[in-house]
């Protein structure tokens, strides 16, 4: 483990008690009946604990979008040209992507990262560049990446959202782009929760009958010839992983060490979480769920870890959509919070008992 | 049935299938896998049909809530004292409420209307003046309202909902305050959708099981009392309903008239869109489900009406609160339909056949 890493977790600390036990006073004290606020209440209290203030504030935020290329798509398993992981990223640059409108609406920044897309980008100005590689290597064939790439692509998350906290970010969203990125995440998905290949894995952004079968096949394959050790998450990212999942590991570690609350987005967000808290079990707190993805392995995740997802639209998009939409509500928990009257400000009589 | 009424239901038109067909070749065109936006699309071509436009668009957004007190309360099945319908409006006025830290951070107004508080209200430049009475009767013993009453307060939600629509209003969301009336809304649900009062009857504001008891024997009690007649509408809402519950139902048709699309919040909106779609089925069409409240019945009154909610926090609060936070969602469908590069525009490939 690198001194970076090391630091980043050692700095992951259990939520502030005495700030969620206020919250929770101030929520029960707000002119409305206790407890009506369901879930926006837990969120409140959640990040009372993440920010350690009884009225925890969201001002900045931000989208952090990591793209990245696989090389699992060699087996012949997906519908879309190579060159689109490269082609989104541009998208994502010029802001006429679904994350980029949904962003401009809430006011969130868009961070975008190439953390190893095999096709030049060009009109790169905007690009945070971590590149990695070109496109990890295909897991049915072997290793996707060595255990030093996959350390590396952590740091780079890491660096990236502490840079972001320092300059005083309180909401993060994680998305992902690169074409194949569903295959490794099942992959991780049937590995950390023991379920099998079959059950996790979805259509992605479309696969038909046959394809499905053959991914899943090649899913499998990985699994056999890559043998990762189960109880070795950094084993488990760098066989089975991608350059963006690993970074995006790196972003939740990240938010987490610097008290920053994180709304994970769909299936390869959840990949990411998943080796993220098998890492560091403590992050789990930090983490909000986004958007429940329609691919049935990230139910799994999110069960196995304990998140429930704020939202269900049937969307499979990734690039952050659903998490972008969910940290509104993370939003309206903390305003409710701080800027509701008390029964004693607004002269309201409490309930009788 | 009264003119205006009468101006209004025949201006409920079908939506606009031309204008839904368009929208749906659009959202197929954008960078993105064909449906991967899931239900946003559905709404997206929903509000095209709505509004008679291939990209629809959400500029001006309100939430009107509408107040009333209800002569149920009598019968000692709450928890909360009288005066506080009125407390709360105040509350409203002066933006200290949920309702408006919601409405603050979405952008939207807030309208606040006096159906038929009880109690006075001071400070109330800002309000809406629309009383029909002091509260209804006791529905228990009788009939809350007489029919003219039940109409005068349609009336009222079509006359604020038109103004605003000509001002440019393009999303309203439907919000409530008044003690007792889940009551009504529960009555109403009950004898509309034929469900057993003990089956759609809820806690409220968090009545204990003593007091549940009670109010459902009230309920019950109501509807042999009264005998409404389930195919006249207007019969069951002035014998059963709120002068809030009138008003809401007036701006549900009063939407649907104007082509604004409205996100109905919970049970008491459901209680109004009953009526409202009951007197005029086309209005179905119009209406955008936000929040799936804890009270039982409103899963009941949604089904009957095949309309699906966006959002299911555990909230109970009304207000408008859970459909306030529903229009975030309402307006990412148009925006991301408006606003999104097509693939041609991108230049992104396509998916291969």
């Amino acid at each position: 483990m690198s001194k970076i890493l090391e630091k980043t977790l050692k700095a992951i600390k259990a939520l502030d008690k005495d700030s969620m036990d206020k919250a929770r006073q101030r929520q029960d004290s707000l002119t409305k009946p206790q407890g009506s606020l369901g879930r926006l209440e837990e969120i409140s209290i959640q990040l009372a604990g993440i920010q350690g203030k009884e009225i925890p504030k969201i001002d900045k935020k931000a989208i952090i979008v990591m793209a990245g290329d696989h090389g699992i798509l060699e087996e012949g398993i997906h519908n879309w040209p190579k060159e689109v992981t490269a082609q989104m990223v541009e998208n994502f640059i010029s802001g006429g992507a679904c994350i980029n409108v949904i962003s401009r609406q809430i006011g969130a920044d868009v961070l975008v990262v190439d953390m190893g897309v095999a096709t030049p980008i060009s009109n790169n100005d905007k690009l945070l560049k971590r590149s990695i590689g070109k496109g990890t290597k295909n897991i049915a064939r072997g290793a996707a990446m060595s255990r030093e790439q996959a350390l590396k692509a952590i740091e780079a998350g890491i660096e990236i959202i502490s840079k972001e906290a320092k300059k005083g970010l309180s909401l993060v969203g994680t998305g992902d782009m690169g074409l194949g990125n569903t295959s490794s995440s099942a992959a991780i998905c049937a590995v950390i929760t023991g379920s099998p290949v079959s059950v996790v894995t979805g259509r992605g952004t479309g696969l038909e009958d046959a394809k499905l079968k053959k991914k899943i096949e090649a899913i499998e394959k990985a699994l056999e010839v890559n043998k990762a050790d189960r109880e070795d998450p950094m084993d488990v990212l760098a066989k089975l992983g991608g350059f963006e999942i690993a970074g995006l590991a790196g972003v939740i570690l990240g938010a987490a060490a610097n008290g920053v609350a994180v709304v994970i987005d769909g299936f390869i967000s959840g990949a990411a979480a998943l080796i993220a808290t098998e890492i560091e079990p403590k992050a789990k707190r930090y983490i909000i769920g986004g958007h429940l993805s329609v691919e049935p392995g990230h139910r799994i995740m999110l069960d196995y870890m304990g998140v429930s997802p704020l939202l269900q639209f049937d969307m499979r998009l990734g690039e952050g959509t659903g998490g972008a939409l969910a940290m509104v509500i993370v939003e309206a928990s903390a305003r409710t919070l701080g800027e509701m009257a008390t029964f004693g400000e607004a002269r309201v009589s409490e309930k009788e008992q």
